[in-house]
Order: structure tokens, then sequence, then C-alpha cells
């Protein structure tokens, strides 16, 4: 497989074509950003963390029936993933109020939700990805009611997955955040990434925080955090 | 019928308490506000305007089949309408893109939807009256889906006679806010007011604006734009 000249370039990711048409090569970066790219920074392995995490999560939701995009992680920072076009929506599954949910409702964070929700934001940094309904979505023609409705259904699944997998690292997943794709036969599958970037994390014990919240709101050191993700998944250490 | 004390003070009604349990008292106020509080100002006959509105349109759609809570005007700035429970709900019915949606989607202000668009939103100004979904609706406990079935219907049904309404008077109905309420035996009916403080107006030839806009964004005479919404419904004139 052959590296070929970058596609696109996004915050945390690039992305290169490679000589094979169905096929794209995937860099984690080392950088860090906040609110819309308000708050940056570089951490050194970052990019290698986020990589392995992801690789683990995707073989587990492959093995558990989740389609997604991944095919195999081919260094310390980088995969190789199926080319989809990426549907421009965040799709967020939340089990515990936090951050974002908690200002709008005025909830506190940490409020165990009696039913899980799921939301959809349009990926537009220029508009700071706000939130839209299912009449936004078919206005801006991003999705079909029934795309919506695969995508609702994928988005749960994968949280019965992902509960019960992190529960056994003693971890509480408290909400994440999912990318789909489209492939050349018409087929949404998982595509993006799942890391302590896209996903809440605490310990089930004390409600230490292992994700970005880390980041956003400087209360301790990123690389340790998603180091303490990975090793209870179980990757091999490197530190 | 004999007004008591006052029940409730908004931020263009009072509400008082009658000798009839099931009746309240409704003043329209002279203030207008916008931003959630933060613009303010007294606009004299701004009262009288949306009362005598209010009245004409709730009358007009009690005719066309939509039940709701008005029962008379009573004075200039007065009005009895039925009581019932607030459902903490704005529900906002859109044709053409403006306001909050053109910001919210990056679509420019003034492109007509294909479809109508209907958006709730959480009454709640500390919060700042913040846009919610079905799940976010579910989990506040504002509404039940039914409910919210329900509201989307008769939403949809007031735009419907509305439109047709407002395009005889040579004004395009750009979108509008409704509020329901619920009654004694359980029962869903429209509430609150139909104003140009709740919906947007534009002339059908010019596009001239005459509506809260004209006060938000400064660039006209409330008094006048809304003495020519009540003059086209074919009210009294008192100027």
């Amino acid at each position: 497989m052959e590296k070929l000249d970058l596609l696109y370039e996004g915050k945390a990711k690039r992305i290169y074509r490679t000589n094979d048409e169905g096929i794209v090569w995937v860099e984690y970066k080392d950088s860090a950003t906040a609110f819309n790219g308000e708050k940056k920074a570089q951490i050194t392995g970052k990019g290698r963390l986020n990589n392995e995490i992801t690789s683990l999560l995707f073989e587990k939701l492959k093995n558990e029936g989740i389609q997604n995009h991944f095919i195999k992680k081919i260094s310390e920072t980088e995969q190789l993933v199926q080319k989809v076009d990426i549907i421009p929506l965040e799709v967020v599954v939340r089990n515990i109020i936090a951050g974002s949910l908690s200002k709008r409702l005025g909830i506190e964070e940490g409020i165990s939700l009696e039913e899980t929700i799921v939301e959809f934001y349009y990926k537009n940094d220029d508009l700071g990805d706000p939130l839209v309904t299912e009449d936004h979505i078919k206005t801006l023609k991003l999705a079909t009611p029934e795309q919506l409705q695969i995508l609702r259904t994928i988005g749960l699944k994968v949280n019965d997955i992902l509960l019960t997998h992190f529960s056994s690292c003693n971890l509480r997943l408290v909400d994440f955040k999912l990318e789909f794709g489209i492939t050349e036969d018409g087929q949404i599958i998982l595509a993006d990434e799942i890391s302590p970037d896209t996903c809440r994390l605490w310990d089930k014990d004390t409600n230490e925080k292992f994700d970005k919240d880390v980041f956003r709101r400087d209360i301790g050191n990123l690389t340790e955090a998603y180091t303490e993700i990975l090793n209870r998944l179980g990757g091999k250490q490197h530190v």
C-alpha cells in the first residue's frame, strides 16, 4: 500500500489517498483543540494514543457486528480505513448529563439519564457545529429521515456495546460522538474515530475524568488520562 | 367579571385571577423586549395593538376550528381567556428562513423553505429559551411524544390558516411562535398570543418588515408597523 497525496487535513487527523481507490491512509496528529479550535495545543503522544484506542474499539465493534470503515493499524499513529463519503452530522449519544447538554437543559452534570439521548449536530466549523433537529436536517438535505433512523439505531447499538465494554474496564461511558460515512455502494457505516477525544469517560468509583475535558477544563494531564484508557482497554503500554 | 389579584407578570402581559376559577384576565403591556430581555423599551400603543391583533386572530382561528383559550376582548388592552396550564415550550413554525434559523443553518434570510419547519424551544429565561429536540423534551418531561405530535399538528394547521389569511392582506407569514396550554379536563389548546411580537410578517411586494424585528434591529417605528398589520387585518383604526 502506498501513501499518496493529502486529501484532507482536520483538527486531529490527516487523510491521504493510497494506490487503492477504495482505501485511505489516516494519520493521527498530536494536536489537541477545543471550543471549535479556540483552544489549541501540541501534545506529544496524543496521536499514537488515539490511533491505538480507536483501532481497539473499531476492532471490538466489528467483532460485535457493527460495520465500520476500519481496516488495520499500520503504525503507532497510522491506520488504513475504507474510503467513504462522510455524512456531515455528528451523532452524539448520551447516558449521563454533561457538557453542553448540562448547559442547554439546566441540569447538573453527572445526573444519569432515564433514557439515552441521541442528538445530531451539523458538522460546520463556521457555524460552530450547531445542534440540528430532523426538520433542519431535511432542509439542509444532510440525510433522509430513513438514514437518520439508521444513524440513531446504530448509535444506540454502539452505545450498548461500548457501555458494557467500558464498564468492564471500570469506566463510565458518559457520552460520545460518532460520525458515519456512505460507501460506494450506498451503505451507511460507522467511520471517523472513537477515542477520549470523542467520548467522555469517568472512573466508575471516583468519577475522575479520563477524556478531553482534562484538556478543555485544564484539570490534569491529557497524555496520562488517555494512557490510562488505553491500559484499561488492554492495549500495549508505551510509557 | 371581577379582576382580582395578579397571578403572573411576563415581559409583555399581566395575568390576573377573576371571580371565575376557569377564567383569567389578560392585560397587554406597552413594554417591548428583545434578546431575552437585554433590549427594552416602553412603546405607547403596543399593548393595545397586540391585544386587538391577537383578539382578531384567535377569533379567526376559532372560526376555522382551532380550539383556543380566547374568550373575549374587554377593553383596548385587555381580554378574558380560559385558564390553562401553559406547556413550557415555544412551538415555532417557519415558512421562510429568518432570524436564528438563518444563523443556525448558515442560510440567507428570505429563502423559502421547501417544507415547513416546526421547532420546539424550552421556555426558560435563565437558559435563554434553548432549542430542544424530542429527546430533550422527554428528558425534561415537558410533553409526551403524543403531546408533541399534537403540538406539531395544530401548529401546521394554524400555519395553513394564517398563511392564507395574511396572504389575503398582502403579507408574507415568515414564521411565528405558538404556546399551548392544558385545560382542566386534560385537553391541549392554543393559548398565549399571536401578534407582530410573535410573528414575522413581511409585505408581499416590498418585503418591508411589520413585526418585532423593526424593534430588534432598529429599522423603523414599531407602532406604525403594528398599526399597519391591524389595519390590513381589518381592525378599527385608532391612529
